[in-house]
């Protein structure tokens, strides 16, 4: 494990924005990437964080996006919208698709916003956390862009660890904001297994004939096993079809990986819909009960007396605040990283 | 394993509706909990379908529902609805908060409906069922009666393995319909195993000491673990929060399980969500899309040559075709319970 150092999130947003305007990417689009990315990292998601400018950097360069996009309501009714994120960055579809999501859901009281032709779009909770902050209740859904995990039964690569993230806001307790992917293991997880040297519990990935494997530096020739088994395989499909092929999105076997072929366009799916808890009752009564519950489960009996029981998100709050005053603790490859792109941008920025 | 017999759906539904008005239920409320839970036996959910008629009977006999229940929309605006079940059968509520997520979804392109003061509702997959036979796409949450899980690193039952549902239309094929609840092992499967005699697999159960327990004689001393670890903690939580406690019904410390006192009112929540895919694209276009997933998930290599991969909710439609015109498989002990209950209620009616 590299060395940590605390690093302003000004500077680093200034960083990440002068590298994505040098790279070609709109000033707004630019923003908007940086603060979604950011705010991954403040949440402790660093795999979808700033960790990610450099691959976004990298298919920018190869063609991988469409810098000129323009990213807009293609359908709209008070409560439904379409998003087309034009091949732009992710990030910036599904911001437009949330604060879209958020106004018709304070109208309206509820919003389904699909978003097609987009991107990868960092962490799902990151745009949960916009909704909650407004007092909304939000479920998240995405369509993964890499194909590693087979249907339940099966052993082509048909599905990916497809996302899908809750959120509610509570009164005085942090909001209860959870993430999770559809596979046992995240890729990340893996590539740490292979560097360290360990070997993978059975149960993360299996070859193309079904049996374990538990070799780490095999990834490549294994597939990915849904969590929960033929549970994480429905959960994954479901998410794909009402993510995905709902809003003329990619799925299935229209999946192609960026990185293999960055000019074919991703056409990834999302899915953001928001709730008002003040249409189905009174709202500071439900804040209230919220606060009761996450204080009942965090004061219960623990396994073990030295970690008390969480609730997800708990840390979110804090952390913000943290990264906000004393700065975001980036490691020191991560560092070396951007300061690499930073210099190769001309950037006079140093973290 | 008791020897099946082929029943007549519409004598079962006689009986179910003659036991049910027999023990005080209104004749409108027999009928729709006697068509939920046949769909469900229908589905091959026969652990959420008549084989609960004991169950509520028992129920009944103890209080534990409000005869002369007024269910109806408490609160109502364009898109979103809550339902005040009035503790009549589960059924009722659930398929009044559908059918009225079905006309806002169809009116608006979107529905979020709650209920409050439910009851137990059977397999959320059929209330799926009856939004995408209308062409919509749907997500349907529960908060479960008994809490028998933990929240991931703690030893307090405080979580129920809450269910979800969704559903998305298709063309040719049949919907794509998947149910699942949030626990790796279901107390119908532990019941089985000790009857069986059989230990059950570690990672079904742990004792209050978080210690794997593979007896299933001692269930009642042991906790289920949720599905993918802190996953399904997650997942369960965010639905008692959503169907539960957003809804004003019962979550947490709230839950008492029906059988242990059935003269409390359980305020058991449930969440519907209705949306309109023709809002987000072209209808056709998506059911053909749909179509075209399915066949290429079940056309894909299987592990097993003699074990296609399937796809959730694919044999519902044959299902429910074979049952309507050869009848309903019932095996010989559940057909003895019917049986007795029929007699009791003094009805002429012969399975």
């Amino acid at each position: 494990m590299a060395a940590a150092t605390l690093v302003s999130i000004s500077a680093l947003r200034d960083l990440v924005i002068g590298v994505l305007e040098t790279a070609g990417v709109l000033r707004d689009h630019a923003e908007v990437a940086a603060d979604r990315m950011i705010e991954a990292d403040v949440r402790g998601f660093h795999t979808h964080g700033v960790f990610r400018l450099a691959q976004y950097v990298d298919l920018i360069e190869r063609g991988g996006f469409n810098l000129g996009a323009d990213v807009r309501i293609e359908r709209d009714s008070p409560s439904v919208a379409l998003v087309d994120g034009d091949d732009a960055l992710g990030h910036v579809s599904m911001t437009l698709a949330t604060t879209t999501a958020a106004k018709k859901a304070l109208d309206t009281g509820v919003a389904w916003v699909g978003v097609h032709r987009g991107n990868h779009a960092g962490a799902l909770a990151v745009y949960v956390d916009l909704l909650v902050q407004q007092g909304l209740a939000a479920i998240v859904m995405g369509v993964a862009q890499a194909n590693r995990m087979p249907p339940w039964g099966g052993t082509e690569p048909l599905l990916a660890s497809n996302p899908i993230a809750f959120g509610v806001p509570a009164g005085e307790e942090p909001p209860v904001v959870f993430d999770m992917a559809t596979s046992v293991a995240a890729v990340g997880q893996i590539r740490r297994a292979a560097a360290t040297g360990n070997p993978m519990p059975e149960g993360w990935m299996v070859d193309r004939h079904g049996r374990p494997l538990t070799d780490p530096t095999r990834m490549s020739e294994g597939l990915l096993l849904p969590v929960g088994g033929h549970k994480g395989y429905g959960l994954s499909m479901m998410l794909g079809l009402l993510a995905g092929v709902m809003n003329g999105a990619s799925f299935g076997r229209d999946i192609v990986e960026p990185a293999s072929d960055p000019q074919h366009v991703s056409n990834t799916g999302h899915t953001v819909v928001a709730v008002d808890p003040g249409r189905l009752r009174d709202a500071p009564a439900f804040a209230t009960d919220v606060d009761r519950h996450v204080r009942d489960f965090v004061a219960s009996t623990p396994i073990d007396p030295a970690s008390p029981v969480r609730v997800p998100g708990s840390r979110a709050v804090e952390q913000r605040a943290t990264a906000e005053t004393k700065g975001l603790s980036l490691d020191a490859t991560l560092l070396a990283t951007l300061d690499r792109l930073g210099r190769a941008a001309g950037l006079d920025v140093s973290l």
